[in-house]
């Protein structure tokens, strides 16, 4: 760095501390994310909905790439589309259980595709200019990765303002894809259902209905 | 849900309330996160290392599969073979850029993998047996994403505690792989430097040092 640029940073630059109460709140903030299912009908302010997507701006990317592309689906025939692309995979997904686990899924609402008042897609672009292609040759992966890091960062920022976020993906990216007429190389990350909670649990809804229950202890850290 | 569910779910689960202290506590935790490249050599607390890998078990995943298998590489071989991995990717890298951006790039720092006291490496599993295949079927990516969120939490946890991380991508995945002894079928995630940071920037590396920088207005929201 020359001295003008390490002068500037100084200048520029306080940086925040992090206090107990903070990192036990954030600590909340993680425990209490939730994969939504079941949304109030309320609207989200448009400018936070804003606010969500700014601070998603903010998340890691690949030679700082910021490849995630946001497309939020308003349009009734396409949300129409989205909800059929969605029964077909749940139906075919069903189809792989036998006898209990048929039965468990079945029961399982897995999607607030009907209740959500916001829909939100999200797209990689696979090539982006920005960010020069540092950080990808040998991994062009960390192009999509770096998208699902902008979703979760907006997943956690809608929780902490009480806004729930679901992430959907039994659905066939390609139609997906093609339903919502964006560039045909976008890569298909997501689709998120976003809108006030219908209630709020500390525990998954997957294992308060039995499906499967989160680890809590850390996943088996290898030592090489 | 029963009727014996939702009452334990009542009885236990009391929603936390973020406030506006609290969430832009959040969003400074969001800006002064980095790609840290720049380490001092103290070690971190081996508890508060368990404690992120705790919290990284908090992230989202598909069907509630934790897949994100982590690795802390301590042995001087495996690290010494890490770095020449690293500078032989780097060196493909710089070969691929001409004139000015083959210069800027070669004046990057992008790897702390000499100072940094620790190593870890991050895997998927890509076929876990937990979460029943819920949520993959169509989209088996939704694995390795969930790894990348698993990150991503880690990553944030760290830095509210003053705890600096860096992905490093410029590898080679397959002899990174080779190299650490891990069940072949791991998928290769990303390779995280941590340790304390030697200075603190609320800007980018990449952009302080004139490479890209980061747009600060909401990605291309369309409407559809």
């Amino acid at each position: 760095m020359s001295d003008a640029q390490e002068k500037h940073s100084r200048a520029g630059e306080i940086p925040p501390r992090f206090d107990d109460a903070f990192r036990a709140r954030f600590e909340d903030l993680l425990r209490w994310r939730r994969d939504v299912r079941r949304f109030r009908p309320e609207r989200v302010d448009a400018a936070l909905l804003d606010h969500f997507l700014a601070l998603a701006n903010l998340a890691p990317s690949v030679g700082l790439s910021q490849p995630w592309r946001f497309v939020w689906v308003e349009d009734a025939e396409r949300r129409k589309a989205v909800r059929a692309n969605f029964a077909a995979a749940n139906a075919e997904a069903l189809a792989q259980y036998s006898q209990d686990r048929a039965a468990a899924y079945a029961k399982l609402k897995l999607a607030g595709l009907e209740e959500a008042p916001h829909h939100l897609a999200l797209f990689a672009e696979p090539e982006p200019a920005q960010g020069h292609r540092l950080g990808r040759g040998t991994m062009p992966e960390t192009v999509p990765y770096s998208a699902a890091m902008a979703a979760h960062t907006l997943w956690l920022a809608a929780r902490g303002h009480g806004v729930g976020v679901g992430w959907v993906s039994i659905l066939d990216p390609a139609a997906l894809t093609a339903c919502l007429d964006v560039p045909a190389d976008w890569l298909f990350i997501g689709y998120f259902c976003v809108g006030y909670p219908a209630g709020e649990h500390e525990t998954p809804e997957l294992e308060r209905h039995g499906w499967e229950r989160r680890r809590a202890e850390p996943a088996q850290a290898l030592r090489r």
